[in-house]
């Protein structure tokens, strides 16, 4: 396996980190639009772990918006594989690049949405992946693979709910992503800011978006943003967070290939950072249309979003200045195997000052990351494996929930827990 | 009379369509950084007053950041006033114009604050007005007049505030400035948005500043951004509006002539607008150090205050959205003139329909507009005179209110109140 990694920003950075302690795969090519940022990340795997591990990378500059740069770069390395790991707005290009260079693709965000155009908030109207699936026809036919969605969430949630739904459940009323966390940033001085810890132009692309619902006798529809807020009680100490319905590709993957009465995903943003999302959409400031500023040298036409962006920390730089941890996974309600009303919450737990000090990467990049590289590995084995577009729960999740909780060096030494909890009297 | 008007934007656009409607004055040079933005105003003159009424009125090109700009066109007219209608960052070019200019000058904004350097929230810095007063020797020995501070608030406040404590107290325990509206703007389709009714910019500048208190046995003192929240009962249908303290010119001026105990300035912004100002700043969006954005032409330094600016409604242009009214007034609390507790609040109230019907202007700017012209008035016919750096206060407040309240066209038939309320119980 000869990996093309696009992107050495905080998540494509830390796969390489994390890669760089396996074995599977004889070589990878870390691209950036910025050549530099890739060499960097080169040159830290090197630092940690010497010449000869870092002998199995090579640099590479890349335009990720356009498949035949990406086609090229991938021809010329002879990669097997591309991984997607830049912002989803470059997932068609990547996509069609990695398609005509003859590699498999994995990435960890889908296709972008549009939205209906007159009833937004009941509505779908272009679904997220739905340009994907479209193409899954070309895959097909060329014997190549897509994995789409295949990060943290999207990606190991997938996993879950396929693990629920082979091993748990007999009947599942709902498969709901649960997201939370209880990290906090803070200034040199000590003080708490407001520094998300993922890139704040995705977090408002996907929670200003009208959120996505499945149900199985409804099809997929859309409500406003931040719709029915639930406080959900999240693990190891994380403890109640307010949830609110975000627009996710879980949505859209898990119906395809499980069987649900309910799909829905629900981001523990908690009021303060719903707050700031709501002001932002008031403002206008979530806008992608440039306005007209001035500036020191004329006028400019600017993104509202990109300047928001730009005025908050780098997510990659705020890593060594936050404490606390990210939780993932999917809560089940339904019948057990028994035939008994059964719930359940299945779930990964990420600690930012472990993954800095045995990553130097920060926990939410570095949990998205890990993913992608748990399934390489089974499809270097062997273990998975598919032609066409295919999510993480089109394959068997046993394998992958044992590798990912195995010790090093035979797994990744990430243990998953799964929280037994008391259904609601009536499901 | 001749006025060199410096700004033709909402404020300085309602008052040349004010003045219009007045005799007192010789000529108006209505001058703006956009030549095309004067001419417009004067064109609006010449529709609704006829071709005799806009002659009185001048075109003209203008840098109001430099000061030797402003003292040529003052010069090149032969001004005997300048009127400064700009944003406050001006103040100090227009000033010194003015008076290189050997012409008598007036704002409605001082020159601007900076916090103290270390305890922001306790102590003052450089006080708004500072720099203007450090050079009121310099206007004295010219044996010229800058009347600063006087549009409404300050302005009309300084003036009430005066008037109470000639006419209506023995004894001030409180000088408070109070200002609430409930102006409501909508979209085409009706739907209530977020457009503020005057220049988010100057708003930032003044709600994220320190406020700054005046207490006669302390001095000047700050205290943290939206301080002291209180419900104030505003008149005339308004109803109670929720205030905080905010940096404001009238702390600064009262107590130079007045005597108080206490001088505050709160202002009814409401929680939504509270919220979305602590957003502002919580995000670092109310910066006015420029940030690296891309842009479809390169990268740009942009200021985000800029572009909040830029994303919301212009505020002169969503008068005809708008509906609601603004009251300015001040709230005096001590002993009455026969010695007994009293408690007061003069006001005056501006209703947007009536502003936009008779004026073509939105009722805050017009409100705004409003005053400087009375104060004109006055000094045009000699009832107000005076030499140095003055503040309204320092001038009698009785020929004010009466040429505001009296019928056109002898006065501006612009009544004012005066609200009796019950004293609290120990003062």
């Amino acid at each position: 396996m000869r990996i093309l990694l696009v992107g050495a920003g905080g998540v494509g950075d830390a796969f390489a980190k994390i890669i760089a302690r396996r074995s599977f795969y004889e070589h990878v090519v870390v691209s950036d639009y910025d050549l530099g940022r890739a060499e960097r990340t080169i040159a830290s795997i090197a630092t940690r772990h010497g010449a000869e591990t870092a002998a199995r990378f090579t640099a590479a500059q890349i335009d990720a918006s356009d498949p035949e740069v990406v086609a090229r770069v991938a021809r010329e390395h002879s990669v097997t594989h591309v991984m997607n790991a830049v912002e989803p707005k470059f997932v068609q290009s990547i996509f069609a690049g990695a398609l005509a260079a003859g590699a498999d693709y994995l990435d960890m965000a889908m296709s972008l949405s549009e939205p209906h155009p007159t009833e937004p908030h009941t509505e779908t109207g272009i679904k997220l992946g739905d340009d994907q699936f479209e193409q899954a026809g070309d895959w097909e036919t060329s014997g190549r693979l897509a994995l789409v969605g295949m990060g943290v969430e999207p990606g190991l949630s997938d996993v879950f709910a396929r693990y629920a739904s082979d091993h748990l459940f007999s009947e599942i009323d709902e498969l709901g992503t649960r997201d939370g966390a209880n990290l906090v940033v803070r200034d040199e001085a000590g003080n708490e800011i407001f520094a998300p810890s993922f890139s704040i132009w995705t977090t408002i692309e996907e929670c200003l978006n009208p959120p996505v619902i499945f149900e199985k006798d409804r099809g997929w529809f859309t409500t406003a943003p931040f719709s029915e807020p639930e406080v959900f009680d999240f693990p190891e100490g994380i403890g109640p967070v307010e949830c609110v319905n975000v627009e996710h590709e879980e949505v859209l993957l898990m119906p395809r290939w499980l069987d649900a009465k309910r799909v829905t995903f629900k981001y523990g943003l908690g009021e303060e950072f719903i707050g700031v999302l709501r002001t932002l959409h008031l403002l206008g400031l979530d806008s992608v249309n440039p306005v007209r500023v001035r500036t020191a040298d004329g006028p400019a036409m600017v993104a509202p979003r990109d300047v928001v962006a730009a005025s908050l920390p780098d997510p990659a730089t705020i890593g060594p200045r936050m404490t606390g941890k990210t939780c993932a996974g999917v809560w089940v309600t339904g019948l057990g195997t028994d035939g008994a009303p059964r719930e359940v919450y299945l779930y990964h737990v990420s600690d930012n000052e472990w993954t800095m000090a045995e990553y130097d990467a920060q926990c939410v990049v570095w949990q998205t990351a890990l993913n992608p590289a748990i399934a390489l590995e089974l499809l270097a084995t062997g273990v998975w494996a598919g032609t066409g577009v295919l999510g993480p729960e089109a394959f068997d999740a046993k394998p992958y929930l044992d590798l990912m909780a195995a010790p090093e060096p035979a797994g990744y030494g990430q243990p998953w827990g799964l929280d037994e909890r008391t259904p609601a009297a009536a499901s």
